[in-house]
């Protein structure tokens, strides 16, 4: 099936990646398993359900829904021919689930979903083909106290992560389509300003003036809209502004109703004020918001971006022709892990061993009995392969290795019951007995752990 | 980039998923994320790294390598007319991994690796196109300590996972062949005998003796193969016979040596002797063993085989061209999670929530103060999203989602600082200060754990 000429055979020995893709070596893997069990914690802890699907599914279910995400999309024909897809996003899996089990889930279906996406993206630092994507969502209602749980746990998580400072805009997709009206933007490209708006922290307001300009759109429409975008102020002040100015325009009074509604539900579940702003200008790039949207930005240290979010009611129905409203959050979690490394947010340590128990030929079983006992208390050992080797090599390997500590028994230790603790960062070795191995061990990391 | 006919988008419309995948409900994600994590934890006890790597590699990586499992391997040309493949092991990746990274990597080097690989397999019963796989390896190191520990991390794995019932059948791959040699088997079919014994326990020993002997290997030398495999012993007389009666066969004395430390090893480690068993006509399916070789079956419930190891030399240097001793075990995840379902091994819920908590529309305030406390006591809280709903609507819908417990505060209870706290599976409603809310869930959910 799968043929090889010489000349590839050759190229076979060549170890490599594709571009985009990425191994994650144990000191990365450490930190990335860490992140994602505290993402995980707080999500179960706000009651969202774990789900997982296929890496595959037929193009037709992947097709057609969720607009330039999926022309991203890796896809071919299998071996019986059947034209298939590799995941893009965890959303549209998320619809065909909701179709395809509606008899075994109950709804409203609140669920997180973390697993790796593939994207046919130009590579660029910070981009990558294959990466992780961490989604909690609440399908199955129309009620914005499931928006504001989604803001609530996207900083809990945030929080937890070590990313506290936070600031969550918030605005809402009919409500920028209403300000288009407004400003005297026609029906038909109101719908669509959006997507220009979101330009504007990149290029700028004259830019974007411009290239609505380019769109169609009149030069005082587009400064008008460009004005009333910018309008700031608190929530219930812009809203009770927006309610008498947008009066007559479609849907806006829908929206602004939404939005007073969110706003009074992050109040009473006790969202601090100073987390959250309305942000008129707020877009969210994606087609299928139809209510509000969000964007968690960190502001200390200034990193930018890190999780959005937003209600869309039109695509989880998608396979079951009708309405099913829908909100939900995605973390940026290969961003989120890039800023905890570089500001070393949490311990990171390149093993995951706390102990090395290196191999005497004579004392093999002196060594498994530590080991043992070792494991037992929950440590985590390295026990040497080397029985070979001089004990100084094998100990230069754990140091290698960054192990912290070292819990050494020969033959003449284990007949006199004692064993030799030596802490590898300082190279102090105590004698202690064996009885006592295990507190000598969790003190010697203790001292690691609180930097003394 | 994708085009679609109207016929494809309006078969877009039926959620399916490809035959040998599958979606993970709550229910079983609960159940898989929890043995996952327990694995993961035996590993890291015993010193083992995790690592991660693509699922989709260069086809020349991933081609020329691993024998029977590659011819199922889904490979396709991506947008950039680059033959890529998506893993079908975590072997070969492994080894691109120790040759791209020899420079990060301390050798010996423990890994594990846990994460979905796809084969094109016709699906059937119990057998998938994508399913987990879970490794644990250790390259660079030729001392059957290596070997021991893998069946030693192999057997705390399962049996804190919940099979503590494992013995593990224990061959060496070079034994296998020198006694085919004793047998009179000609050396160029010496080597490949292991394949056709392999079918042993499945056709039965006249099936094995016909295919040795269509395999063109004489009907006195079949037998005597079959006879040779077929002896049974403790390891020591076992190994003692054999070492006399193969001598002068290349090979013999180094793969019985090399048993005889192992069992050594395992001796010294603790293994305890009944938890395994010298097999002569133990083969194991695939082609790149070199060494022991060993099989892990499960006889309380009687499940069969449920992981595998052995050492293979050759593999993990192919991309280095010099040889890399290696030594590795794969647990049989789809396999165990079946038989953990089966069994009732682990306790099973449908839900992570603990608690429900549902939303009175005048006091939402109060619930969510209520939900902050449980959650911060680190109970999973379901808070209601449907302030809309009466409160029995959203108590049965808490019910069908088998939450055990719901904390009802309305805006009566919130003045009197009281809340209810209702056993969701009894029915039994208490009322209880608001401070002793956190002891009285708990002390409910206790309760179920203990099964009263």
């Amino acid at each position: 099936m799968v043929e090889q000429t010489n000349a590839s055979r050759a190229k076979a020995r060549k170890p490599q990646v594709l571009k985009g893709f990425r191994d994650h070596l144990p000191g990365q893997m450490i930190l990335r398993q860490r992140i994602m069990a505290i993402v995980r914690e707080v999500f179960e802890r706000h009651g969202f359900e774990p789900l997982d699907t296929p890496a595959i599914e037929y193009l037709e279910v992947l097709s057609g829904k969720a607009g330039e995400n999926e022309k991203l999309m890796y896809h071919f024909a299998d071996q019986g021919e059947r034209e298939v897809g590799l995941r893009y996003d965890l959303t549209v899996p998320l619809a065909r689930v909701v179709a395809m089990h509606q008899n075994d889930l109950v709804l409203p279906f609140k669920r997180y979903h973390m697993a790796p996406v593939w994207r046919s993206e130009k590579p660029q630092r910070g981009r990558f083909r294959e990466f992780w994507q961490c989604d909690a969502d609440i399908v199955g209602s129309p009620s914005m106290l499931a928006d504001a749980q989604v803001v609530s746990v996207m900083i809990d998580a945030l929080g937890a992560i070590g990313l506290p400072s936070v600031t969550i805009r918030i605005n809402h997709r009919k409500l920028l389509e209403s300000l288009a009206r407004a400003a005297g933007v026609p029906d038909a490209q109101a719908v669509g300003v959006y997507r220009i708006i979101d330009k504007l922290d990149k290029i700028g307001g004259a830019a974007v003036v411009a290239e609505l300009e380019r769109s169609g759109i009149s030069a005082s429409a587009a400064k008008r809209v460009l004005d009333l975008v910018g309008r700031t102020g608190k929530p219930d002040d812009v809203l009770h502004v927006l309610r008498e100015d947008l009066e007559g325009i479609p849907g806006a009074t829908e929206a602004v109703d939404q939005l007073a509604d969110l706003f009074g539900y992050l109040h009473e579940l006790g969202v601090p004020a100073d987390r959250y702003a309305l942000d008129l200008a707020l877009a969210r790039g994606l087609d299928y918001y139809t209510g509000p949207v969000f964007e968690a930005t960190v502001e200390e240290p200034k990193v930018g971006s890190v999780a959005g979010a937003g209600r869309y009611d039109g695509l989880i129905g998608t396979f079951l022709g009708r309405t099913v409203p829908a909100s939900g959050m995605s973390l940026g979690l290969e961003r989120i892990i890039e800023v905890v490394e570089q500001f070393s947010l949490l311990p990171s340590r390149s093993s995951v061993a706390d102990v090395f128990v290196p191999a005497f030929p004579d004392a093999i079983a002196a060594g498994a009995t530590i080991t043992t006992i070792l494991r037992g208390a929950g440590l985590h050992v390295d026990q040497s392969v080397q029985p070979q080797r001089s004990v100084g090599e094998q100990l230069k390997y754990a140091g290698r290795k960054e192990v912290p500590v070292a819990v050494i028994v020969g033959a003449a230790e284990a007949e006199a019951g004692v064993c030799n603790v030596k802490d590898l960062r300082t190279g102090v070795q105590e004698t202690c007995p064996r009885d006592q191995v295990v507190d000598q061990v969790l003190s010697l990391l203790a001292r690691t752990e609180s930097g003394t």
